[in-house]
């Protein structure tokens, strides 16, 4: 988990967050980013946030020329659960199970990450992925 | 102005804007980067989209490391206008006057991108800019 300072300002949070991937992508080497496409919902304050967010994650991925692909939150909860409305505990499930985890993932998020990438990898039949 | 096409996907236009300001800084080369403060109103789609961009943007910024400041919109009109409810067309007439241009500039967003800057010289004394 990338965590940024609360007192920096929203340009520094980003740049953290964008040196976060980088080194991910670095010691990881992955050929695809997924992403959760964005739910706007109602509050515009949040989505601007969350825009900025998605766009420093994205150059990250793009400069590291990797694919980037989006999935609907539906789209995934129903790729690894069946039930496009499931919760996110019920993805943890499915997700310690597809993937043969022995312990759980360390957060609802990280779960939520790993649901998305069983999804890109499901949607390309990935047969690396063993799913 | 850098344009993105259409029927690219966002990753895609992100990458665009981000090459765009990249090559922009390479060839001008600034110390600084001077941006609107975002507004996000009501409308959560916009605001969405608005906060990739500007995600985009501050990376570019920060990947070159450049200071990256950012202005409410009112305290830019105030700076160039001495009213911070002025309307585009004042913001343009005083643009042109401050930095003695012969001809307008290109479109009123130009326009306000220079206000946004001559509101940062302003602010920081910079007598470079012979304000």
């Amino acid at each position: 988990m990338i965590k940024t300072t609360r007192t920096d300002t929203l340009p520094d949070k980003l740049a953290t967050l964008y040196a976060g991937i980088e080194s991910i992508i670095g010691s990881h080497k992955p050929d695809i980013i997924s992403i959760e496409e964005a739910f706007y919902g109602k509050n515009a304050k949040t989505a601007l946030l969350m825009g900025h967010v998605r766009g420093a994650a994205m150059i990250a991925g793009h400069q590291a020329q990797l694919e980037i692909h989006e999935y609907a939150a539906r789209k995934v909860k129903s790729a690894v659960t069946g039930n496009g409305a499931a919760d996110k505990q019920q993805v943890l499930y499915m997700v310690k199970r597809l993937l043969k985890l022995k312990a759980d993932p360390v957060t609802l998020d990280a779960s939520d990450a790993l649901a998305i990438a069983i999804c890109h990898g499901l949607n390309h039949k990935l047969s690396k992925m063993g799913l």
